[in-house]
């Protein structure tokens, strides 16, 4: 879709065939019931993530087969165990981080490449699962992440202990549930950006997660941006995202 | 409806008619558009409070004339400019609080009665209204209201210079809009109850104040109550009494 | 956090070195899983609660080994069957409320320390097991705490019955579900804080609760503050630390 | 739509043109911006009845001219001063009913027809605009309606000493805004049918009378159906109806 | 709390002790987990009903034992498969109504003690429950029930085919799902009182009913007022109240 | 209910008794649990489908038993494993589509009966269930459908790859979860009608689908209309509906 | 986009230079504060269409300026009073239809170009603006548009009198407000696609059309398909391009 | 707060006075209405931010004359015309941004410090005035800020067109109201943050741009993080920040 011009010039000086400009401008790849983007890597920097929930383990396998065969890093969200037993009687060399719901499968060992780290800051113990997530995420990226975990509003001087650790981070993932107001006070006390996970974890007018969204949304601290409920995945990705660019 | 064996005794005794019992039973005081409940004061501890939005001038001095009669106290909220300047022209002994939308008409000056004082803390310079009617509220009492103003959390160390002020209070008031999260950091810090009013400052996904009134009902910090949006009076109401109680 | 010019002093006058200033100012105890609150009694008068939904097994009786050792009580809500079992299996003395879903674990008997009672009033039978973890939550606190269920408003009169010793409380806990009404009419008829708890019980249009939390917020009557939907522990909270406060 | 074999026997008769049958299986009077309903009156019992907000005063003038013409009774609701005014200087024997904000052409005199009358309960002085729409439109129906204003929850003695004349009423309309409490605690009271309002009157949460909509639909208490938010004349026409069946 | 003066003379004439007075004001019949309102039939002209859902065997069977000796009619509605054979066990004369979730208890025969019926009108069969629970419940008025079902508006001419027995009714129940439009065309077609149900028939966007809750809160047509989502006993009881009203 | 004059005319002139007339102007064919609606594909052009979800095994065989002797076509949606097997058992000749969930009863085969076909494109491999529905749906009515799936805006290049293809159509059904993007960028492409269907397919803040609901009712790009959640049969029978007529 | 594979062979040979496929990949026509479609009537079959709404006047007369050099046909929907008056001093020829908030500039008369026409059926006069609105846009599609207004069914009848005449539409827009129950009642008596449109008439819980838009989407008629609240042109737009496609 | 080790050995060692370090760990400068949070710069690289909404002009002007002395940079957002004139009368130095509501007083200029660039991608002219406040928020941290506008997914080849400069920026602010689709597609086609603003720009169900936020929160493309409603300026503060961490 991109290089247009330098395509077309390719057609024009006759060293592309029209068939092969066509292919380069619509991309290839598919399988019976899915068309993996096999060009993700190249265009998005990341390799295409398969999001595991409600996939039947065939297709789950099917999917990830191919992808092995194009991309160095494989990375299933959403795993249930079993579907992750199932994975890994296929191919044992698959990691599986359970509390992340996670399969990693890798060529390289996930070793950071890069300088400084990414913090992941959770509220509550109910929010590490989410947390978790994150911070594989980030490791997938090649970055280094630190969990500093159950540092909730309820007892700030939890967090404040942990302040040096956050404020030399180059990007922050912030967890919280209930009412979410950790990613304010973190925001505040910084200057790196805060990537805010909101978490389910909550009862009664908690809304499954929302009450938390708007609280961070509507964050009186600037620095603060979002992502969907419980989608430890999106924080890390756009946190790992950030690293990489600092020293791109 | 309290007292039913006392009264129903007197009867027995002769010392009551029916009619007179009847009438103790049933209450009095009625106005052709309102029915005044003188008894609330004895009931309730605290006289009858008009609520001012909406009610023509005419309504508004014909009740206030009645209840001047029979209370000690007379407080209005949610009065507009337009409202107080014409109460003001009737009886120029009444006080207008103009923040806090208040009109106050008392016998006796308003001076703190008892020991100790209640704390209103306001995140953002635009809560300053809904503070200031919470703590002319809690100065009805007979309480001290002490307001501690612009403390929000994203520069939290203003909360932490006025710690001890808001420690030392009977109960507090936390008054904070946009997402709220003020309510949990001060309870956290604190061991006495904290009344928290959600206010509607803010913009966008605040929905009017709800997004701040699910952070503080979702608080994960305990000792927190809640009022309605921009509800400053209740909340005053809620600490001012929890303040006679301590020493009733 | 708090004392800061005291600790400066002492360590001005070298009677506290540097690093225990720091640790002072700083909190301890850590646990893999879990940051433990052990300053929680002294800041805000109450020993860290800890909270059971979704804690797995070792991990709710690793913190609770923990929070043994140093605080005199230990709390645990929202308490599976399950849970309880393997709880009550290893420590044999811990108490087990089963319709209140909590674990106390006391060193001293749960026994009255102050003069005065809070009432628990509850609107129907389904409401029974969320005041019912207001009320052991209000006896952890060192006060009595009277349940006086089914006086709904679609009966008033037994509501009406029941009124003497509902105003004889220091405070007042009001547990209703569907519309919610009773916080309102209760509170019109005393002169006591009310804290209301807006239940879950009811169908179709309650939405969770939903319904009876907005009910309680836009309390047409005055002195009423509300907690989360089947809260009971919050409420038992506020209305624990209102009645402390009277006699402090 | 109706007597259909009826229509047919007269057509297979011949004492009724098939152009006449058809007019009558399909009604009659349409304007250039309005088909009326003239057959309304035969069919429900009540003549059509016009919706003045936003009308333009042509239109709302043609409307009530062809009616006039048709119906004995025309019903306007929801008029605004300046559109009363200008009807009012075109048909001076049009009654404006100016806080119903309703307006009714009649031949003959409102009075009633039939024994008993209609209870109109309102919780505040607010709700009083409400009220009048039910009360007008009741009368309408030929029907007496007593009107018992400001007897709210929070007071809740005012409504014991109404509940004589509330309970000898053929139906109830019931009038509250804020949190609605007034509808459940009535029909805990009384054998009738009660007919409950939500209105818009309260701030905050209330979200312009969805609030006290909920608590009424979610109502503990049996015998109670709801209307629309503000919806006076829908309360009053429903109860109206149930008023007339009575003596049908 | 009714007749006071009747009451208060008893006690002047020395007819009734202060003891019976203060009883008479205040009712009986307590159980160690519900406070059973036996006043309830004198009072709203129906027996207390018992709200099956989420009761423990021992419980429902407890509160039925009481209120068979008091009440010639028990009701208790949502009744599980299971809580129904244990409460036949007990009681083989109970009757069950499974469609319904129903348990009816009642010394006499169900049968049509006035002239005329209550039409439940239904759109499609999986609303034929909560027809069922309405139906059943206006015969316990001693009411006949007709059940109209399947005529929901997408095949409009079933409705028509049954109007006139729609419209011989006294007061109409109207049951339906999805976007619940069915109520509006009824009420459109009739001169009788609608009580419109909504049902949580429907999927996606239907919100467990919410949608034509709404639908039938905002009809364009007069004469509906609206009950619950899938409240078929709330209907049944205001129709049959209303039916029973007709012959007082 | 239609040819009012025609029916009118064949009475009059003795052709139709008042019995036939009467029949015809209200239609036939009843089942003890279900109205029938044999007369739907005279009427909207399409027989009578049956919702499967929920109804009892006999229900289904019953309605389907009376369906199939009178129409061609039998189109059950939602079905379970378990109603499929039954159903099959009796009939063999029935067709299952287990992703799409339908039984499809047909006399004649299913083949395109007109030129040109309909584009279902889905956005998600977890969208296929409901675009299988809604292709199938499609091919009940004589036309052909084109399934084109996982082409989301993630990797926008897919749907260009495709798009040819989907330009070609008569009509397209676009089907997609998440946040439902594919339907604003498909028809902002094409010069056809676009049929969007949400689905419930994401996770956190998608509230079932309803996010992707908003997003299609709120397209920026023309030629969008919207069905509900998951409703790939409301969609591919309105697509049908389309492509039928441009044959018509 | 699209004719790629077209474009790169006029480069092959020669006939096209990089520039300009470049350009014709790309598009033109560019304004300091909008970049206008001009390729947009190609690619979708219409041309780019204004929203007027929040314009400033001269960004208005710019765009329409530019929009008039290459358009036979230029559309602004929501116009002002304002706006339309000062357009239409700088060019008498547009056309504004006040009531449809439209402009329309047009070289050709907007005379039909094809049979058959489109029926807008409206169901109470307040939804006039918004039928309009879709009625001009299906004209501009060159096709003719039949208003049916005022045919709500609160008096079904008159639907039915006019039911010939939307049976004989290719295809039909139904306006409604309040409870928009119309389009479920018009999609079960005809066999062509519904366009609905909900509009945001009424008052209280109909949340400012939303109400009526939930009924649309949950119709148990089918071929229902949903627009925008108060979205006439949308819905005037889908049905104009499927009455274009029937005679493509 | 932060570095305590460090202070405390300034105090142990004689070099800092107990007043000072408790001031130090404190904070200064207040003002009568407000806390200034003069500090800010340092701990969050950013100096304090105005939010101008709301505030009476001698408010806004006193605390920007305190903050001009303390701060090389003023910012204050949404700000009115009439404010905007006020405070340049006073500082004829200060820039009024219009279509951003900004004031910004700036002791240098604001040109880029360093290379690269943030690209404000925003969908629709309407979108314009939030793009600004983002794009002039980014030149405030010192970077260049390229505006690339009017380029939603109805036309989504004018994205295309401008795609490799959108590719080349460092972060991007994708800025969108209606459906708000452009995040995804956006996020889907570059390997570069892309942080969303949902605006209030539509009608009908975008509920003032809540629409927009849940689409963008639901993204299905990864690197999507969201900011509140409108709020250019937190997603300008957000890419500043990020764009910032690259070079330091």
């Amino acid at each position: 879709m991109a290089d247009v011009q330098a395509i077309l010039r390719e057609v024009q000086a006759g060293r592309l065939s029209v068939e092969q400009a066509s292919e380069l401008l619509q991309g290839a790849g598919k399988l019976d019931y899915a068309t993996l983007d096999l060009d993700r890597a190249r265009r998005t920097g990341f390799p295409e993530v398969v999001y595991g929930a409600g996939k039947r383990i065939e297709q789950l396998i099917g999917i990830m087969e191919r992808l092995r065969e194009h991309q160095e890093l494989v990375l299933v969200t959403r795993v249930s165990e079993e579907q992750a037993q199932r994975v890994l009687e296929r191919w044992p060399d698959v990691r599986y981080e359970q509390e992340a719901r996670l399969l990693i499968s890798s060529r390289k060992p996930l070793e950071p490449v890069r300088d400084g780290y990414v913090a992941v800051v959770a509220a509550g113990t109910s929010d590490w699962g989410v947390a978790m997530e994150a911070a594989w995420t980030i490791r997938c990226f090649g970055s280094e992440a630190r969990v500093i975990a159950d540092v909730g509003v309820a007892g700030i001087h939890r967090l404040f202990d942990r302040l040096e650790e956050i404020r030399g981070a180059a990007a922050i993932v912030c967890v919280a549930g209930m009412e979410g107001a950790l990613a304010s006070v973190v925001a505040g006390l910084v200057d790196k950006p805060v990537i805010a996970v909101p978490t389910s974890v909550g009862y009664g007018a908690n809304f499954g997660g929302m009450s938390a969204l708007l609280t961070m949304i509507n964050s009186c601290a600037t620095g603060v941006a979002v992502v969907n409920i419980d989608n430890g995945f999106g924080a890390g990705y756009m946190a790992g995202m950030i690293h990489r660019q600092m020293q791109a």
